[in-house]
């Protein structure tokens, strides 16, 4: 008699399907958590939540049920399954309610439970990350990461790209991308007799690896765990986080930033389409600006500008930046690239060509012999969200790069041989998942959209 | 007039388009890596791959062509960009070739390159993973991971659930999933002065943290790296893999099973239809029953058996095992259960219902108060593939349970937790991503399915 369905399938057929759909709806059973329970003594109501869907449903108890007085007492975060009648309700602030016929509780909640109705900081809901998932700030983010994943792999695999799971556990030494962690089995650092026979670190980037992909698949993505042991605290760095790094062969700077654009408009399609109702909060709770920032630049064409017309415009600008000693060759901070995008360009746009001096030893070096087939996207409200490149796919100048830069060829000398053995012209870029998820949400702190955030001198469970 | 085109989309067209779409193509532009040239001193062929699919279009190149001498030196390995004539050939051995108007070298290859025409051992292969993706083998597996990872997410995300990103760093202590990796900045093991504050280790399994999630979002899975510190050299342990976790609130080991056996038939079927040229060469070269074999699975009922009747059954057994003390309380070798699917049930099988001692703490102690709510889910040529639980959601029985077997439980108190606040059944599973692969394609050696293989003493890259 009482058919089960989940609040998603419930709000579907309200909010989308027809008459006849919503009239079918009879007697259902719902499972799910407590998010508030209020009564009068005659008559009580319960928020009920059960994971499928934002919103919650609205359960409604009278004194003839016969547990009333356990019901009234049933605590927030309790465990329930409701058998109920449905009752389409369109004039009502929520459009159906559940009138509860049997109720059954699966799980209490000790009255300690730390998530009561009051609302809680960050800070506090951090220490608790077992738990937050339930707080509606962290139910809509990890909800839009699961759905950013799938936008994700769907773009890729739409066409034909390779999901390559690049090692976790690497031989090679950094290269340049940051300080590592050390992987050992050992207490004494002496890696000659340690698990893998020699020094063992986590990875800070799969693009070496995945190269030697592209020189086989053509096109080829990894998206996966990366590590840096930075002791930086800021709001947008953690020690362990998830990068997408595409590959493309036959592939020059053009193509790649004909990519990435794609991909940031898809992913932001997907999004809106696929998380409307924590769009919707993010909104109204964390960032006014999300949705309409985001539409935007779905909506815009990105524009394009080389390094040094922006040192030019910069130079010119009339404002006042905290670090106006404007200079080729200079990096730019996130100052700087917020006033080109937000009031030079207001738009997303690509700089290119940066100085190789400021750039990876990877990247295709000009013919002017000074910059590098480099390009940065920007974006209002946050600056740089992606980085990409052509690559060096010219063995001696690759070699003299390295030199130049002193850096260790052995370790790397398989890398340098994908240019030996039909290597050709190829670009890719690293996008940092959990920043896009931050530019998509307006969520400010890089601890709030990962699951379990590692950060120097914090690691919860 | 030379449009480009993949070798993929001129297969889907001379496979599956219509005479018109065939006629349709004229004049194409190829890029790609040359498998084989050879040339009779008038006329040449060359195999060319693109990295979009598992054949090779042949080029047909004449004395006509302005470079010929230069083109029959094109070697093996070489990055072609080719114009040409398309030419449908039904009669052929190959449906259609490309008759050459121009090429250009791309990038030449050196003539010590490893992979030449005659075939290489798998051992030598292993040494040379930045180029093994271009060896058939490897080329082939390397794309079906690709289509299984997508498998999985499809499979799991069509039905709602939720994917979380569990932290491959973790302050947990080993739950007694196997031996861990340290990660750490420093050279003396002195932890409280490291990274985090304290000992970290990398990740064995995500299910604790995930089972968090589960208690938000009701269906959740994992999919990303654990890892393993066992000095074990068998050829189905690898240190780094891959593994998926999904979790179900409100759910039982039967609501599990069910899962487990959709999950396992979907994603069959989807490799079947995303990579049957793939699953084609494995048959034809690494496996003669592996389509047989899968397509057999996929279209069974999977049986279900309590340990204590395979137990039964084993003593019964009228073979002779190489482990024939068979008790009842036992872990059972992959022969036993390689009996059970293949001679008794002859066919996929769920063992049910193990034996306490021999499964993890926070599996659902039975009525009986010696086994717990366990599946192993057994597959003929293989043996164990899945394995899965219901999870102990009992504070008391879990908390005696961890007592009994000595734990600890002051770390793991946040995952007890989960058990006071609103807790409810809930199951879940384990499948090894990387096993998976090896029994749908019937490779025998984990190095040889893991993009850079990670065991005991060997780290290259």
């Amino acid at each position: 008699m009482f058919e089960f369905m989940t609040i998603r399938e419930l709000y579907e057929i309200v909010l989308g399907g027809s008459h006849v759909e919503i009239d079918s709806i009879e007697y259902v059973q719902l499972q799910g958590w407590v998010r508030t329970n209020r009564s009068s003594g005659k008559i009580g109501f319960i928020e009920l939540n059960d994971g499928t869907y934002f919103r919650n449903a609205q359960l409604v108890y009278s004194s003839d049920l016969k547990d009333f007085n356990e019901v009234e007492k049933y605590t927030t975060g309790s465990a329930l399954t409701v058998m109920g009648k449905f009752v389409y309700t369109p004039q009502g602030k929520q459009p159906f309610e559940i009138q509860v016929k049997e109720i059954e509780l699966e799980g209490a909640c000790d009255h300690d439970y730390p998530l009561q109705k009051k609302r809680h900081s960050f800070e506090f809901l951090r220490e608790i990350p077992h738990l937050r998932p339930r707080a509606n700030s962290f139910y809509a983010i990890f909800r839009l990461r699961s759905v950013l994943s799938m936008a994700i792999h769907e773009f890729f695999q739409n066409q034909g790209f390779v999901y390559v799971h690049t090692p976790i556990i690497t031989g090679n030494d950094a290269e340049g991308a940051g300080e590592t962690f050390t992987v050992t089995t050992r207490e004494d650092a002496n890696y000659e007799e340690d698990f893998f026979g020699k020094h063992a670190s986590l990875t800070v980037s799969g693009q070496l690896h995945v190269e030697a992909f592209a020189m086989a698949f053509r096109d080829v993505y990894t998206f996966g765990p990366t590590f840096r042991a930075e002791n930086s605290n800021t709001t947008r760095h953690a020690s362990e986080f998830w990068m997408i790094e595409p590959e493309i062969a036959f592939a020059d700077l053009e193509d790649d930033m004909d990519l990435i654009e794609d991909m940031v408009k898809y992913c932001i399609n997907y999004c809106l389409e696929n998380a409307p109702e924590e769009m919707k909060f993010f909104e109204r709770m964390i960032d006014k600006e999300c949705i309409a920032r985001i539409t935007k630049v779905r909506d815009s064409e990105f524009k394009r500008m080389t390094y040094s017309e922006a040192i030019e415009l910069l130079k010119q600008a009339d404002v006042k930046f905290e670090n106006d000693q404007i200079e080729w060759g200079m990096d730019l901070q996130s100052e700087h690239e917020r006033y080109l995008c937000e009031k030079v360009v207001n738009g997303p746009v690509f700089l290119t060509d940066y100085p190789k001096d400021i750039k990876a030893f990877y990247m295709r070096l000009n013919d002017d012999g000074k910059t590098v087939a480099a390009c940065d996207l920007l974006v209002p409200g946050v600056g740089e969200l992606v980085g990409g490149s052509q690559r060096e796919e010219r063995y001696e100048v690759l070699a003299a790069r390295m030199q130049e830069m002193g850096m260790e060829s052995e370790s790397l000398q398989w890398y340098m041989d994908l240019r030996r053995y039909g290597g050709c012209k190829h670009a890719g870029f690293g996008l940092g998942f959990d920043r896009m998820l931050m530019y998509l949400s307006g969520m400010q702190n890089i601890r709030d959209v990962e699951p379990f955030a590692r950060t120097p001198k914090n690691l919860v469970f």
